[in-house]
């Protein structure tokens, strides 16, 4: 497409959170950083998020069912957004250093959280590279007061790269850098 | 569910942008206020946005199967947000004082607008209340630089209110306003 470097300047206009994303399957604890997640419906609660079919979480959740969602503060501190974002839980164990909690079988981060959901996933949909979960929040608890950390907040203080696998990646910003 | 007021509170937490979605069918244009966009997939680029099944602009792209995406600059002011949020193109012709450009059939509002996209829609899925519709961008353009208005802003500057068919609207929420 020859107008793709406009679209992608316009897409990048759209607004984010940044999120922990995990769940588990066969005694396996895993999580990533997400930042496509938004309510569809307020009755019964549903979410949406949004994951690359080559990461492990989206592996697990495949085989779960389930997965939790944590809403994370702006004062989330780089080495953890690193932790989650760009390290793969095929190598090293993401959970054994960060604070949680088991909701179930359901792994929640608790640690620079400002609240959580534990979600059942009801449908799926197919994007091609991502696949699209559909699931319903059957749990969720606000863990402390602050201020929401925004993709918009990580990519301008704190100039924070966006992993290859992302929704939102995109060659022509991230060359930019 | 007894545990709702604490999922909602904790819903609450998540991170939206403020957009305007339209579209036109049988020459009839139509727009409204949407928070829920979001980008699928980086290539194609593809997106996803969610609307109530009462709305206009939901029968109207379910019959064009295209729509486009504004998205507002922080200064919008509540009067516009009022216009496309809060009132029905079953009433009023929402574009009639309203700058706007056609690509083709799909009507475009540039009025408030950063950057748009236009979308041809790919795919649905059923949430109940709403649907949720997968896009790819077919064009999209940067039309001024400034700040994104986000939900959030609109919500704690603007004292904003949410309309009842929103993917977000909770009642505990808006009755503490």
């Amino acid at each position: 497409m020859e107008n793709l470097d406009k679209i992608f300047s316009s897409l990048n206009k759209l607004s984010y959170g940044l999120y922990i994303v995990a769940s588990s399957s066969d005694g396996k604890k895993n999580g990533q950083l997400v930042n496509t997640v938004f309510q569809l419906t307020p009755n019964p609660p549903r979410i949406a998020i949004c994951l690359n079919k080559e990461n492990l979480t989206h592996e697990i959740i495949n085989k779960s069912g389930f997965f939790s969602v944590s809403i994370l503060e702006e004062e989330t501190p780089l080495p953890f957004i690193g932790l989650f974002g760009f390290k793969s839980g095929r190598d090293i164990d993401k959970f054994e250093k960060t604070s949680h909690k088991m909701e179930g079988d359901c792994p929640i981060v608790t640690e620079n959280t400002l609240s959580y959901l534990n979600v059942k996933v009801v449908s799926k949909m197919d994007a091609d590279s991502h696949t699209l979960f559909m699931g319903q929040v059957i749990n969720g608890e606000v863990l402390k007061e602050g201020n929401r950390l925004t993709y918009d907040f990580y990519q301008k203080n704190k100039k924070g790269r966006t992993h290859k696998n992302a929704t939102t990646f995109n060659k022509i910003t991230e060359a930019n850098k």
